[in-house]
């Protein structure tokens, strides 16, 4: 689906009726346990209540995606590892060998890599999900990265994705992300959309020295000088990348399904925000994992006034974040569709 | 086991061999990621490998044992709950229905519950461990909690009971308890072994009144008041509990058998300290799920140079933020054994 303008057709999102609140909240102080004594796990639980309203929230089945793209950005320096890096990983993920494959073995999290714009031709695998829309994004301190309907496509493909992982059975999604020099992309979007000044976003990414630094740093000047949009559309367009379309897709794709999706670190969230700047009402579907130690998160939760779950100083990417909180998730859910009621234990009913 | 005194003869600890930990880092910084991306996991990383050494780390089976026993200082109203819930709740722990269930369930962990002292006789039941020293602990502020000979054989049997679950097949322990007035057992812990200032150590447990917080305050007053034991066995003996004395028992069996003992909120925290004021060499041992909000937690935390993993605002126990902690720890052991070299990544070997 595509306007005439490029501009994708966004399938709709309900928001959450928060008048349902305060009887999920007596639910839950109503279990065989001292009121409010599990935090924010309480909090969560309320959401996913709200959430799956007026269904049970179940979290067991849960997939990652994990979006790839390479970046125009790189022939700047903005990062200091080759774009080929992201090719490299993506063969990685396929065999079961990066870190997100280790880390959602660990948390039971089924893992589906897409090529959303790889510059180089990946093999075919019943793990990658192929949605190229071109082999990386034009060099954004120089062009826009995606054309209108390049950035629409990329939109759209990760929305079907979540939706059909959805349909097939996901209860929840997580999303996360691997494209060098991604977090100069997501610097961009953070900037114009925040909207926060560009220096406070750019951090060391993967790991830069102060020459790669100051590299980043001009090369996102230049980039943002080049154009003054501020519509969130156009400033994904401008600068990218395909990977965080596909991830602002899927997010509004989980929000239309009703179900939740875990947002990863910088890049991740920095995707959340296109799609809630985009879509308000996905907001309430998101739920953010992790305070990431790249530089700009801090001011891109603030933005969304969000407060992830835990903070251990990530910064990786590849959703290993993300897959992490799924556990919390379905601890959540298990409060509300487990935990007797004091009622019962008290009078023996267990 | 047990001495002249009723001080229990307490297996061999092993410390970690520190040296080991350079080449463990150099292991880590050699994945397919960025140096330092995974933060405190690679710290988690490091700290499994070197217990486990010359093995490689694992954690996929991993085992709750919830320890619960009754305290004599409810007579004394420090809890707004009367001691009978600590038998319903065991109850409702066999029944499959407390929230360490659910949580154990969401994180795919085994639990099992002790009796180490439960006023009240439980039935039979294959989740439940019969190992009851006595029927409650004595009222800590008329006497002492345990004699040495019942402190002695709840830590023995904790100790025992952690060594079979390990033989058994378990890679690492997770302790969590019931005890309807167990915070107040753990405050008089605290001041006497941090050592701190009593009115800091006590907190609202499962939730106080101003009332009934001044209640609290003046028991504990009269229990600490009582005695000047600063020893740490003595002042287990002194001030309890049953369920912290299986606790103190189990982190060190854990740690003598070269296993993570994963510690949950304030009182599993309390039984630690005991633990490891006993046998230093159990720290490197124990890992720090969750910051409590419970109020002496930062204190105890402090005191043993912990940073626990998250901080969800939890403060109920049973072992609910340990068994979270499990998917962490189960991270951290698939980092060192799953992930590719970043040499693998670049030389095309996978």
């Amino acid at each position: 689906m595509m306007s005439s303008h490029g501009m994708p057709s966004l399938p709709p999102v309900r928001p959450l009726d928060r008048t349902l609140e305060s009887a999920l909240r007596a639910r839950i102080d109503g279990k065989a346990k001292p009121p409010g004594s599990l935090g924010r796990i309480e909090d969560l639980a309320i959401r996913l209540g709200l959430i799956w309203y007026p269904s049970e929230p179940r979290a067991g089945a849960s997939m990652l995606l994990v979006f790839a793209g390479d970046h125009g950005l790189t022939q700047e320096g903005v990062s200091q590892y080759p774009s080929e890096v992201t090719a490299a990983m993506v063969r990685t993920f396929l065999g079961g060998r990066a870190t997100a494959n280790a880390f959602a073995a660990a948390a039971g999290v089924d893992i589906r890599v897409v090529d959303m714009g790889v510059a180089a031709d990946l093999p075919d695998h019943p793990g990658l999900i192929g949605a190229k829309v071109r082999r990386g994004t034009g060099n954004a301190a120089r062009e826009p990265a995606m054309s209108p309907d390049e950035a629409s496509a990329a939109l759209m493909r990760g929305c079907d994705l979540a939706v059909e992982a959805i349909r097939g059975g996901a209860d929840c999604i997580a999303i996360g992300e691997m494209g060098i020099g991604n977090t100069a992309s997501a610097a961009l979007l953070l900037h114009r959309l925040a909207p926060a000044a560009l220096d406070l976003c750019i951090g060391l990414g993967a790991g830069q020295d102060d020459t790669g630094l100051a590299r980043k740093r001009a090369a996102l000047e230049r980039a943002a000088a080049r154009s003054d949009a501020t519509a969130p559309f156009e400033v994904l367009c401008e600068f990218g990348g395909l990977e965080i379309a596909g991830m602002v897709g899927a997010v509004i794709g989980a929000a239309s399904e009703r179900r939740p999706v875990i947002v990863d670190g910088f890049i991740s969230s920095a995707a959340a925000l296109v799609a809630i700047r985009l879509c308000p009402a996905a907001r309430d579907y998101c739920i953010f994992a992790h305070r990431s130690s790249e530089r700009g998160h801090g001011i891109l939760l603030d933005a969304l006034d969000a407060t992830p779950l835990f903070d251990l100083a990530l910064r990786l990417g590849e959703g290993t974040g993300a897959v992490l909180a799924v556990p919390l998730v379905r601890a959540a859910a298990r409060l509300l569709s487990d935990v007797a009621t004091l009622d019962d234990v008290l009078s023996g009913k267990i």
